[in-house]
């Protein structure tokens, strides 16, 4: 068969998937010159790795045979278990059967499309929103609906109107409340609990994805939607949680907590898509969730990137060109930085310059968009780089983003 | 919401998904009296846990960092040029470009609903089928069109009335040419052949599944259907492939090999489903793959399963009533058997009096067929219990044969 033989056998879903220009731009960043703030990587000083070796080799020692088989698709019930603990400090109730662990949170995101999306229904996603969720949820072709953020986050009053016109149509709303991705900021806690009374009025599912939840650098800690939901008595509400930002995103251990209900469909989805996640990946999580202080571990992670944050910070301050319309978010915690450059640029554009001309990379905004319409952000990451690279980073940038400006003088 | 209001919320593909039936029914089989041959698991016996081990301490001495970050959604590099290497030694040609990684097989099976079955599509299953297969691709909607087995595998010259009556509609068949599950059949030599020959004239792609290909424990073999199709310059075949069986199901690692093309869209598939597959569990498969013998560990599988099959077949022959249409397959390896009762016999009914009156299980055989229909089957699994359970598990189903066979006269 040729190429076009294939593509016959392919459903339009599967023919209108575009190419990820984000992996192909990604590519062209392997360069070890480039210094790139365009990936989402933890610093892999931060991975435990003497802890987990001890671990693994304990439970090769102790539970080597559960840990290499099968288990229930429901997932390894200490590691259950060890979860529900984890959501108690948050004041989450739970009990093992309103939680599954899942092959990284990518896995919810995948399943969250294939149990509500039919092809044209109504979903609203944030404005910039995570690019992984986009292309998750665009292969069940819903009707993206988008509400701009602001530096608390997303709007609800624009969120409000949207749902007055479409009515009760909207199938979920997909929020990343703690330090966005890609825009840093944080979902103030009078809009979380408006989220709420219009999910209530409006009869939709609110999906919670806070990957960077345990990562704040400054700032008061704001109870999560699902913690909210529950004070109120509705569980119309699903978190989406992971450990790749705290362990190790090797691993590929998340974990979905929502209504036994809702649980037990995406058990039904799960069997169909792995049979279950790998057995001594949980076993080992649980293991370390147990016996050894995650909490310590989050403190030091935090001290590190807290320091290149704010080292990120002061650089952009001292050497990007001063300009009304180039302004970028101060997040409270996470991985990214938010940067808006004068309205008539393209950063597409910028990107390719900046990697040729001065070897630094960055994700150009327009890929956080359903649509890709806005095209003057640009995402920087300030975990992965070293605080060398990030000062002498950070200094190419501004020389780009200076003759950007110049040329559109 | 209650749990009507979920329900208004999910697609009609998902309000359809049945309750799995034999996950209800290996949940009846927990009580530890209960001698069970109704799971598909490997012996964890043959868990080759000492060198995982030893290879996991190595892995996080030497390549910790690289473990435990992301890596790119195509998979490990090292492991896709040991898994092209195993491919050669079945005579089969790859680069790494035609090799993808993928959680467990299970994952595949999903991959290749996604990728080819549009509501309505035609697809071909063998009669009876593998279960998590008709589940994986049922949540697609296609219409199955099914194919029966006999002592080679798929009815060709069914096959063959069929394609010409539906021409080129049908999208892909999906065969386990190798010790079937659940009917322990292997497709000879001359259907292989034939099957490609169809694929070449229908236009459809074929789907090899053989996780058991590695377990012949008699017989010679029988060249994979993909090599075949390689020989003659087809490229419309797709291997799907697993080390459960061989290493250990717990790690979840399976793959697929394919024509660029496919796994180039695969590739983007398994991006939007998991970004990547456990970096650490496929650091390990491949450090196993090239520093250790998996050919000698598999020499000592098939030799313990061996024994545990011919022994389920004797057996079966001194404890089963006679009958002229009692009977049942004799493979060359795998792990099951299937066994005809009178046609009569309801299996599903007959499992329920086996649990509660003789505490043996196996898995009625309604749940291999996409529509259901044939009923007086049954799976029984050889590889999990012991010698002593297999004596005295089918020592127990021969009574409870005989009583039905004695209450349908």
């Amino acid at each position: 068969m040729k190429p076009e033989d294939f593509e016959r056998l392919y459903p339009e879903r599967v023919k209108k998937m575009p190419k990820s220009i984000i992996r192909e731009l990604l590519k062209m960043t392997q360069n070890p010159e480039i210094i790139s703030f365009g990936g989402g990587l933890p610093d892999p000083e931060t991975f435990p790795i003497k802890e987990l070796e001890e671990i693994t080799t304990d439970v090769y020692r102790t539970k080597g045979t559960k840990a290499l088989q099968y288990d229930s698709t429901e997932g390894y019930k200490g590691l259950r278990e060890e979860l529900s603990k984890w959501m108690s400090r948050e004041g989450i109730e739970s009990t093992i059967d309103n939680i599954l662990p899942i092959s990284g949170s990518q896995q919810g995101l995948d399943f969250f499309g294939k149990m509500f999306i039919e092809k044209g229904n109504k979903i609203v996603v944030e404005e910039p929103s995570y690019l992984g969720a986009l292309q998750a949820f665009s292969f069940y072709e819903p009707e993206f609906i988008g509400v701009p953020l602001d530096d608390e986050g997303m709007r609800t009053d624009v969120l409000e109107d949207k749902l007055k016109k479409f009515d009760s149509e909207v199938k979920f709303i997909y929020v990343v409340p703690d330090f966005h991705n890609p825009a840093g900021v944080t979902l103030s806690y009078n809009r979380r609990k408006k989220i709420l009374g219009l999910a209530e009025k409006y009869n939709f599912m609110v999906i919670e994805d806070s990957p960077y939840r345990e990562l704040r650098y400054k700032g008061e800690t704001i109870p999560s939607i699902y913690s909210l939901a529950q004070a109120e008595g509705m569980n119309n509400i699903i978190s989406l949680r992971t450990f790749s930002k705290t362990i190790s995103p090797g691993l590929r251990i998340g974990w979905i907590t929502a209504d036994e209900e809702i649980i037990n469909t995406l058990v039904k989805l799960k069997q169909g898509a792995d049979l279950c996640s790998p057995v001594v990946n949980q076993i080992i999580t649980a293991e370390f969730l147990k016996n050894w202080s995650l909490e310590e571990h989050i403190e030091k992670i935090k001290e590190r990137y807290s320091k290149k944050m704010n080292l990120m910070l002061e650089v952009l301050e001292a050497y990007m060109p001063k300009h009304p319309e180039l302004e970028w978010t101060k997040p409270e915690g996470g991985l990214f930085l938010w940067l808006s450059m004068p309205h008539q640029t393209d950063t597409y554009e910028m990107f390719k310059k900046a990697v040729e001309e001065e070897k630094v990379a960055f994700i150009p905004g327009f890929a956080f968009y359903y649509d890709g319409s806005v095209k003057n952000k640009m995402r920087l990451n300030f975990s992965y780089s070293t605080p060398g690279q990030i000062e002498v980073g950070i200094k190419r940038l501004g020389r780009i983003a200076e003759k950007e400006i110049e040329s559109k003088k």
